[in-house]
């Protein structure tokens, strides 16, 4: 699989106009690699030459750290170095000079500017040419995602254990992120627990505030599962019943996400899907509450390739996994948001999580 | 206190020939703002032109993250921007045109490329001109830096409490995760418990193997604490009595590391400080067990300049902040590592580690 991918990411940098790809640790890595290497100021590199055979430049003391990849089993050569040699040199000795390369999205600067120089030429996002290999993924990957959408139902459905008045969003989040581990994540990446007024911030996390009867509650969560691809799932919970205004205003958050849903097909746009979602929420006056993009692509990084969002052209495949995240948010007063994954099909879209989307009511 | 060192940033990129400095979450984001924002695929940056007042660009989504930072103390600028909109052309256009920039270590490719794009002109590294302010801590970065020495210290202290024969490297890991919490750090950065022949490789970090009696341990740890300045120690424990061989080389190894604490004081050389350890053992006929660098530079990043390796002419000055940490490694057999944390003064160096050298013997 691993020979496959380097095979098809030489190729399309090639057809790319590139001499190749230098690929630090991250995202890219654990893709060509199924490498999950960390980086630190020592450079490690996978260098995927278009003429030639992929090779790893790393330091000597990280050789162990390369055994659980795939990179022995593919007959990788591995150039190992030690303090005091120039890392860069070696890489660039691994291509042409000078040498046109496309880098990983995750490569610090640190890195990124001595390798421009030591290769001679400009460089682009490795991106260009691997986005069309990792936004369509293939079915060992679909089924990854499945797998992290199910866990993370679990740890929804889960949620009356712990979501009470009179215990702050910290506690409660502490148990979410036990129960993420528990349900089959290798780790909790991100807990949202917006209570209340904190609902209207979409990227609060958790605080001290105690969470009280008749809250309306933000519950975004997700983590990885093995061997890497995340799950990333948001419900939105009432403790006690809803006033009158918001449930009215909910009941169109939920007809907009699912509008969102039904616009995803091959061949349709991402910015398609955005104005789907967005037309809903306009139609009832809500246009200015929804104040973020629609979804993200997601699979080895919760945040990836395609962007659902306004000027983006990119046609819809067979294969692609996003989100499909609409909210509403009324600064200091309350928001709403419901987040399904959803896996593009030939016909339309099959969406990983599969809890209610109600408002769901937890005792007040 | 930020105010000046914005100001000096400005002026050092001003005496470097650049237009400004481009600082995205990370290290440099926490020196100049004490700003500890994550970092996503949308893009927050510290723009420091040279000319003129700093500025944050960031996604309206993130504002609230903004709020624990200097910024509004110091009436920064904040441009915020919603999701449709290009950052890039936005950062350019709080700078001249076009732009020479600095920009900081950690910045991804990601953002690296478009940013050099639209400010139309080549990038060096901020690092270039930062590497000086950062490198020369204030008292208040030194003391931060004792208290973080003190509390891996007392951390070392308890290691008999979780140290034995018959448990896991992971399960003692675990505890020593736990107590570096609970003596002060807000965090466990990382572990290293390295027995009997995982103590060769000096980046093991923990696995299921069982400790004997008899092993030797590496024990590396560390972690922040407020407000993010590092603590980074190690010690080598011997589970019941050395063997003769062990106990003389470890001697040897004591000796290379209060040499290199002996000849830190300003104006000798990181290189002259790496010889002086990698003297002793080389006379001792055990050079090639020394397979890395004496030392690296410690603060807001755990790693980071001075690095204490050969070839690195740098002159030491009073401020500055490094470990010595020489090590000898028998692959297959065992390692040992000793590591502190000093501090350059007017006359030679303050440890902030205070633990026994000894190789520490605990119950076999």
């Amino acid at each position: 699989m691993y020979g496959t991918r380097l095979r098809r990411a030489a190729e399309a940098a090639g057809a790319g106009g590139l001499d190749g790809l230098l690929i630090t640790p991250g995202p890219d890595l654990q893709y060509l690699l199924g490498s999950r290497a960390d980086s630190f100021e020592r450079l490690t590199c996978l260098v995927v030459p278009v003429t030639g055979t992929p090779a790893v430049v790393l330091p000597r003391l990280e050789l162990a750290g390369l055994k659980p990849s795939a990179a022995s089993e593919l007959g990788l050569t591995v150039h190992d170095w030690v303090d005091g040699v120039d890392p860069y040199a070696l890489v660039a000795s691994l291509l042409p000079t000078p040498a046109r390369t496309g880098i990983s999205d995750a490569m610090p600067a640190l890195h990124a500017l001595p390798l421009a120089a030591a290769c001679g030429a400009p460089q682009v996002l490795a991106n260009t040419v691997l986005r069309e290999l990792r936004m369509r993924k293939d079915p060992a990957e679909l089924e990854a995602l499945r797998r992290a959408g199910a866990a993370i139902d679990r740890v929804h459905a889960r949620m009356g254990e712990w979501l009470r008045p009179g215990r702050t969003e910290a506690r409660v989040g502490a148990d979410i992120r036990a129960a993420i581990v528990a349900e089959g994540h290798t780790a909790a990446e991100f807990v949202i627990v917006g209570s209340g007024p904190h609902g209207a911030d979409p990227h609060h996390e958790v605080s001290e505030r105690v969470i009280e009867s008749g809250d309306v509650v933000v519950v975004d969560i997700g983590g990885p599962v093995a061997p890497g691809y995340f799950s990333d799932s948001t419900r939105t919970y009432c403790l006690g019943e809803p006033p009158t205004d918001v449930a009215a205003q909910y009941a169109v958050l939920q007809r907009a996400q699912q509008a969102g849903v039904e616009a995803v097909r091959p061949g349709t746009t991402a910015e398609r899907v955005d104005a789907a979602c967005r037309d809903v929420l306009a139609a009832a006056g809500l246009a200015e509450a929804f104040v973020h993009r629609t979804g993200h692509g997601i699979g080895l990084s919760v945040h990836e390739e395609p962007y659902i969002v306004g000027g983006n052209a990119i046609e819809l495949a067979e294969g692609m996994a996003f989100s499909i995240e609409p909210g509403i948010y009324f600064p200091g007063h309350w928001g709403a948001r419901i987040e399904d994954i959803v896996l593009v099909t030939a016909d339309g879209c099959e969406p990983v999580n599969r809890r209610p989307h109600e408002l769901t009511q937890l005792p007040g």
